[in-house]
């Protein structure tokens, strides 16, 4: 993903193909690091498991966890067939 | 169209497993019967559709669709197998 906003205080977790519970660890990390917000972001049927990984989050392992936005947008993607609009979640979580 | 629909302030649109589309054109027409806000609506898989929806709805057929607020939620569904735990977006759409 091109998303270059990295700052010195923020961390992104993307949502792949693994299992939700290794990114919802990976968020806890973050937060044990020093990481005043995480951000969970997604790309098409991700989102689901995005959303998923964020809920199981603040439901059993960080309840005090503050989901403080959630954005979508549209990334324009360029493949073999010519270009594919596919949709993007930005999840932002303050602790 | 019934003509309580023009007094309903809010609709829901509740995405299921037809093409997106038809749940954008859902969208469009509630706001042309009058509704103030519509909020779309999806569970487990479905979320990443329910994103897609707004996504191609403001990008291509009503610009000026403002994306208000999105949450996520989770609802205890109870079946075969015993309570199984979804998560659940809402889509908080106004003109």
């Amino acid at each position: 993903m091109a998303d270059k906003q990295l700052n010195s205080n923020d961390s992104i977790i993307y949502v792949g193909n693994k299992q939700p519970m290794k990114y919802v660890l990976g968020v806890v990390t973050q937060f044990q690091n020093g990481s005043e917000e995480v951000f969970v972001k997604a790309r098409g049927r991700l989102i689901s498991k995005a959303v998923d990984v964020v809920e199981i989050l603040r439901n059993k392992l960080m309840k005090e966890v503050n989901v403080n936005n959630i954005e979508t947008s549209t990334q324009k993607i360029t493949g073999d067939k010519g270009d594919v609009n596919v949709s993007v979640i930005s999840i932002r979580l303050l602790k």
